[in-house]
């Protein structure tokens, strides 16, 4: 396998809206990736990809990915009930990896793909593409250069535009392995600690299907960090202004805050009220450049050979958080991570 | 006891830092009161503050307030240990009262207050003067008019610009009844309904000397409200840029959020950054207009024999809450605020 | 003349709506300050005002003021027809001078006024209350304190909510003296410096009636100042949005621009729209500190015996600024100040 | 010539910056256009440019690419003193034309390849990308739907981060046709009516060298429209917060103002100060998608044959204007651009 190319070789598996997006930004705006082989499910999606991009190569089965001698690293954009397993394989065939979150909501099924990944010892980074965002970015940094000291409080807003249909709740893994999940890596991310506990305060108060399918559209969870930083992240299924994505970082020395990305920066002023056009509404429109942000960053790590920016223990922990949030939950009581972990 | 007259007299208990602010507002300020004698434990005291605004009586004992024949409604603006006694024995002077916050920290001795006020049939309003200020008020507006729909999620900061001394920090009380009370209060009146349950997660993290004094200085409480509201409190007791004062209410038909007040508006560009002026530091100027809203407010009610609008119940509530915030943290799990209650 | 004093003894003329709010301030809020007569055309508003503030004596005719050994300093509040005449009668009598503006249209009788408070060597200042408004002095000082550099370009918005009546635009000395004249004077306030020559473009987009009545409602004001600062005044007669007033100041070393002031920080996010109320909609609500703020002055000034921050000559610029504005409207030419100063 | 094609065959002359961000953009993000060859002076950058972007031919002479049949349109991005007579035989040669902006500084040449474009039948867009710039286009919209009523004054900041070396300021035609012409375009373009007369107070305050050259550093423009509304634009050379690009316009029902953009949202408190990063710093990071945007414009323009969103005459205007701006500053006086015109 040789990494010290100029150009990485690239396999796509999964050419659904997420991996269409991973080969146009592969396609065109990594200069040092090139887009050897897209695989799906549906051989004309597969096709369909690789001429949109430029791809010479269209494949249904994603093994055939895998065997091509051609390829140096893939991204895994399949279903997600498929990653742990295609994660496992690409290690065995001696190839990077770039998966989508989340790896599994199993947490066996994670080790042991990790596991694969460590004695393989190829690279491995997890689709969490927020750290990857200007604004998270910019949090980041302020903590990092002590702008604001040292941090004592956190508090994360994420909310959807709209709750996903009713069937995709069924098979989402909850609200908090669902969304919640990217909420968790960011505290993990921002606050540069693990997460000790958890208390999960939540409800049905945007959709009773929702309660009927088993899960929750709002809630609040609270993360008591090992440097003892205490976090909250507040979660809703339905913020009718758009997609609502904001954060704040209080600390010793200050504090430090983000607000939504707009279309414009139009202030309209008329006998009613001073007002602006809604936030961006749409999780593509928000968050484009950190898409193209992490494929660039996982390309570099390969033919660099750095680490990754987003580790596959950056793949579990989240998923440790949003299984003890629910039990939190359930139990009515703080869970301690370690009994999750250990179970 | 006449309140038909054109005017209230009022007899002031307590002329330190607040009940001079009372005072001030009342001679200038309320042309539907009189002040008619000031009361301080120091008659120095009372005779300054009875001087510097035209009051034509000043005495030490506040027992000859409560035997002037010219007092319709006293103020009461002493220590906070004297509190309910005052309380108890105006009202069985049969004089209507305004009482600053807290009424006292053990709910035993408020009930027994608040009992001698429902017998004597005269009205309460407890100083909590938030209620008044133009933000918060706007917020409540917001909730009552539907423009957010039915509210879901509350976030409140409350942070101090520096903790108090510790000899204060060792009679205040704690953080819960002596700086979230506020917001204990806030968030009831924001929601407009009851909490039920509280959590606590809190630490010692910006003054060792604070733990040391048995006290907490940053701290998060989650509300369960009655209505399944889910509020979460952030508070710490030094925010080095200022006096941080915000709140946020999510609904189903959106959100509303409250900033800072600033000293001035201007926006300062440079070779560095784009930066404003912090905001007001001090909770005198930050409130200000607060004060004198409760004092009309106060003295219209009595004056027209309508509802108090911070009542004594108002008083009682964010006392239990922070009692139980206090035992969430000490036991570590939720607390349902009837466990309070039935001790 | 004794201004040793540790108070100073104060006559107001004209009771008003301003001399109504300088005489609620002087009794209320400036302690150094004793209210001893006001005088009013009207016998009846000068008691009301009186009695409403504790003075001691009410008088129709302003000679009383001006005969009364007992009175250190006059605050003039008439109809600006008097100004001039009640300045020179004040002065003659050995009275220190507040003087609302304009001091008159008329650059003769402006000339004479000054005369007469030169040669009786009294204080005078003039009623430009905007220069103690916290915005824009916070501009100042920015300026003052080299935040932004040498300064190169200003640009003052400046628009009322709605427009006078129709009969007080007749009487008014037009758009220039009547509006503008509080930017002819902020710009040299802020800008610290003369200017030389002014061009205007102006017209009536607002009502036709205001157009038939020979004046102007809408208007732009180029400025050059004699240190190279160029400036732009943006006037309209109707903002429907409320009271528009803003600034901005750009320099070698950056920018500085202020926003209007509102009710309350509260943001509101809906389906629609993020949007906040409307900025303060009445002049008197907007300046309100800032009509405090420079009585303050004025009575320190004549206590303390230190130059008023107002001065006679800043009576008179904005007005040579004014009648050159609609000069170059009227010419359709730029115009140099000393061709007014000099007819 | 066949633009019924579902694809739009390309030639771009001059790879150049703006040139190889044009390539950029067809190669990649307009599924319409097909580059088809790249000239440039330099050979060796026109190969360079074919290759990055995948372009099948690059040449070093411009007559290559008019005399290609394979070529549908032909985008200009040469020196701006070729840009009239490239216009000329692009037109001549039958093929739709996107040219820079300017077309030229001299009236009669741009006249000349005007009429060359009209005689030949084929389409011609001019670069003003800004108009594409979401928040300018936020503003026109707001014109057309009639939020903000008739408008009545408008005002354009803009800025430039640093001036340009000495060498290209004795070539750029001048501050206000190398600079201001963008602003120029913008006002016709917001405003939707035409300019009458100018009037410009302007000096020379970043840099004595610009004033050595002959050239202006700091300059205000009044706008006389020709439907009464006032227009100002503020420009300097030198901003030292960046790229400063705002505007506001008012009008009877309202205003609408827009912001710069930024980097990132987020925003810092600290003991000192509350401060956000500077706004971007380079045209090509602040208007990157309004060059992608007018791109598309004239691609579908031509192939749906649509007018072109930017017309010859949008060309034209801008240069009068500037040449009588300048007039006006030589002259100290208004100039009408019918002056300019019928010189």
């Amino acid at each position: 396998m040789a990494t010290s190319a100029a150009h990485l070789n690239i396999g796509i598996i999964g050419a659904g809206r997420i991996g269409k997006v991973h080969a146009a930004h592969l396609a065109r705006h990594v200069p040092r990736a090139r887009l050897a082989v897209i695989a799906d499910v549906s051989e004309e999606a597969a096709r369909a990809c690789a001429q949109e991009n430029g791809v010479p190569r269209a494949v249904a089965d994603h093994r055939a990915v895998l065997d091509d001698p051609g390829v140096d690293a893939v991204v895994v954009c399949s279903s997600t009930d498929t990653h742990a397993r295609i994660v496992t394989e690409t290690a065995q065939a001696g190839k990077h990896i770039f998966c989508e979150k989340p790896i599994d909501h199993d947490l066996a099924k994670i080790r042991r793909a990790l596991d694969a990944v460590e004695r393989a010892g190829v690279k491995l980074q997890i689709g969490f593409n927020r750290r990857f965002d200007a604004n998270f970015a910019r949090v980041r940094r302020a903590i990092l250069d002590g702008e604001i000291g040292q941090p004592h409080l956190l508090h994360i807003i994420s909310r959807d535009p709209a709750p996903p249909p009713i069937s995709y709740i069924k098979v989402s893994g909850g609200l908090f392995l669902d969304m919640t999940i990217h909420d968790f890596d960011m505290a993990r991310f921002l606050i540069g600690a693990e997460v000790e506990e958890v208390y999960t305060a939540a409800g049905v108060l945007v959709d009773p299907a929702i309660g009927a399918a088993g899960d929750l559209d709002t809630a609040v969870v609270v993360l008591e960090f090992a440097n003892g930083v205490i976090g909250t992240i507040d979660n809703s299924r339905r913020a009718v202004y758009g997609y609502d994505q904001r954060v704040e970082v209080f600390g010793s020395a200050g504090g430090v805050r983000i607000d939504n990305n707009y279309p414009n920066t139009a202030l309209i002023s008329d006998a009613g009220s001073v007002r602006r056009d809604l936030p961006l509404n749409f999780f593509m429109d928000r968050y484009t450049e950190s898409f193209l942000a992490e494929m660039r960053a996982f390309i570099d790590a390969v033919l660099d050979n750095t680490p990754t920016p987003v580790t596959g223990h950056d793949g579990l922990a989240p998923v440790v958080m949003g299984i003890a949030a629910r039990k939190s939950y359930d139990e009515h009581r703080p869970v301690r991570l370690v009994e999750v972990l250990s179970q």
